[in-house]
């Protein structure tokens, strides 16, 4: 039964399953105590900590241990700013954050800072020279992922490191899906990543933040983890995220190169099997494990429900899962297609079988949920109408575009089609669709009620 | 080895180990995912909070995990302060509260809240109409613990909720050392408990707001917990310490009385056996497995490790261990001696053995510490000179109390000793051992360096 959600949560590593049970014994103490138990787990604490400090690439007293990565990142972000408050209250982030960062953006925000978020282009990669335009005399921080969650693209970070760098800014680099596969290398100021991200536990965050860079920690003052990380220390679940992750790096350049294969095959292959699909990303500077396809004319919840009925665990970024009502800001920001939305994690150990048996199942997963939902199969003959208006209000995801593409060959080429629609993911996907399909997207009219998008028929 | 500091953190009960180590198979996945992984993960995760919710005594929805106690204080204290700042920013702690509950204090009043701190008497208890006196119309929150993690004085929680409840101001319960023995049989609006007090795993804490209790959460934005604990579940952790919940408490009655014995038969025997010891807390209200007591003329530190040599792993209130140079807050409060102090919190089946080894051992490891530190062992002969001064500035307790002690003979009754001292403890101690030895705490005057404390003899 293949788990392809490795981004979202890793299955527990065999040696962070080992530490953890191992050191349950030792690892309970308080190790702010002198007596023997407390030295004990103080012992199992530092050596965790220089573990986790040589993969990251930090010395030890750099290095805190956090409830969790998001923990990590609220800290990492809500201090960098208090530290650098007489500089200034600008806060730039890229665009294709995780909503962690987003949501301390916004946090930000609605306590009067100022938050710039920086664009990307269609593959989700920032420009340095965007990072570079924004850059202001008071920007106290800028946030930029090492490789984005959603669909892999790994970003300019050592440039972008440099840029700001020479502005005086600090850079937070929120590495939590690179982490696994390699030390970031760039002059960050600040890092962060998450220990189920590699298959360690739960419950343990990593908080990296260079010497010289200027940090108040926020929220009640407490003395552990250098007073950056309040209450007592998880210390087995430290042990053990030390431990898996310093074992998935003894792994990671061969196991990187086997998955960079298998999701190279489902990047070929997926838009071979599958019509009317869109695979996002770079095709290039990209996570190894990690592939992301759009496909017209398919809501994602349907999709994942059958794919999970054929013993596939995957996740979506589109608008139609129960998770959540709007579309992934990720493939929003890249401007790319939604609906029927699917990224493919690869955890450590999946098989080329696996993958195929994932290729043999999706074209008919797709073709089911296209037929259910009364999906165009072929472009339908020409018709009379210079301009046809389709109301799609009160549809979701994707019936807009389901009915836009039936329509499309009823005008002759040179006519409009005006799509009336107030669901959030119309304003992506059908802009999207006019892309893959050769389309002219007119823009976005507003109605009574939601909006009016208009297509002009040019294939 | 006898490990005897289980208020700090106690060893990881079996059930607690066994229900972790089954739950890391099932509960690494996002409980927010639909497949069959997350669909596992979340019923684990709605079991544990059904299993804790019964033993807290209120409704699953009402209960959040976070990652530790002190962060379900935190979010405690800032949450309700926020739901009720339209009410006012008036909050209210005793002075003897968990450092976790004083730093949220602290914080709020550095924003520009007020906080008023309810005095206890000399038990540890506060008095109902103490707290009665300073709820006012601006009141936000009021927070009184349980029991106290010091001295063991149970609080008088259930009246405090009533007047409380009477004058519209929510309670918050720090429930971190009574939880395990039993619900909190009060009228609270929020609770907060840590599960590695009860022998669960570090990295869980327990926040119980009731419904109709105002909070709004603070920090950036998270979906997860009722949007009241960020970040991704720890759900091995979660079901460990739901699971060791329920069997501490299937225990309790019976390892309570037992235990009780225990501490009672340790508050009897050490005045007996050690002179010049001050047994400290309520004598019948009090947690079963606790007691502290402090040692005149004996420094903290020299004494646990002298304990600890001896294989006695206990802590201390005193000033003078490594990790605090201010005596415990808690003692101070109190006004009790807080030199030479230990607490003794005894583990789920602590044998009768053990204590009377430790019984057996403590007499020799007291007269060891004050024999170094040439302290008083009978009172010296009368002198002439009516008023002594004594120097002791630059050395830290117990020597300012050990150098009074040494000299008060040598003044006539009705004549005074001013010591000069620069130590922050000699503000409680000499007091302290006034109380102790019959004689009269003149007062405190500020001095070139330090304070003058002076002292008549009366005995």
């Amino acid at each position: 039964m293949p788990y392809f959600d490795a981004a979202s949560s890793a299955p527990l590593h065999p040696v962070a399953r080992q530490a953890l049970t191992a050191a349950l014994d030792e690892g309970w103490a308080d190790p702010a105590r002198l007596y023997r138990e407390g030295r004990r787990a103080r012992l199992l604490l530092d050596a965790a900590r220089e573990t986790a400090a040589e993969a990251v690439g930090c010395r030890p007293d750099e290095l805190v241990f956090t409830g969790s990565g998001t923990r990590a990142v609220h800290t990492a972000v809500a201090g960098a700013l208090a530290g650098r408050r007489r500089t200034g209250s600008h806060l730039i982030v890229s665009a294709v954050e995780h909503s962690s960062v987003l949501h301390s953006a916004e946090a930000h925000a609605g306590a009067g800072g100022s938050v710039t978020e920086v664009p990307v282009e269609r593959t989700g990669a920032v420009l340095p020279r965007s990072f570079a335009e924004v850059l202001r005399p008071d920007t106290a921080l800028a946030c930029l992922q090492s490789a984005n969650h959603e669909v892999g693209t790994v970003q300019p970070v050592a440039e972008v490191a440099r840029l700001c760098r020479e502005a005086g800014v600090p850079l937070l680099v929120d590495a939590a899906q690179s982490l696994p596969w390699g030390p970031v290398d760039a002059d960050w100021s600040l890092l962060t990543a998450s220990s189920h991200k590699w298959g360690g536990p739960a419950g343990v965050g990593l908080l990296a933040v260079r010497k010289g860079t200027r940090f108040a920690p926020r929220g009640p003052a407490d003395e552990r983890e250098s007073g950056r990380a309040a209450g007592f220390e998880n210390i087995p679940a430290i042990v053990a995220a030390a431990a898996s992750l310093r074992a998935v790096r003894a792994e990671a350049a061969e196991e990187a190169a086997r998955l960079r294969v298998l999701t190279g095959l489902i990047r070929a292959r997926v838009p071979e099997l599958v019509p009317d699909v869109e695979v996002a990303g770079d095709a290039r500077e990209r996570l190894p494990h990690l592939v992301t396809f759009s496909c017209l004319y398919v809501d994602g919840e349907t999709l994942l429900h059958e794919l999970d009925r054929a013993g596939f665990s995957v996740s979506s970024g589109s608008s139609c899962t129960s998770s959540t009502l709007t579309p992934s800001h990720v493939l929003r920001a890249m401007g790319v297609l939604s609906e029927g939305n699917i990224r493919l994690s690869l955890p450590r150990g999946t098989s080329r079988e696996e993958v195929e048996e994932f290729l043999r199942v999706l074209p008919g997963a797709v073709a089911g949920v296209r037929e259910k939902l009364g999906a165009p199969v072929a472009a339908a003959p020409a018709g009379a109408a210079a301009e046809l208006v389709v109301d799609a209000l009160g549809k979701r995801c994707p019936i807009p575009v389901i009915e836009l593409a039936k329509v499309i060959g009823e005008v002759p080429v040179g006519g409009t089609v005006t799509v009336l629609s107030d669901d959030a993911a119309a304003r992506l996907d059908i802009p999207a669709w006019c892309e893959m399909r050769g389309q002219e997207y007119v823009g976005e009219e507003p109605a009574e009620r939601g909006s009016a998008y208009v297509v002009r028929r040019v294939d």
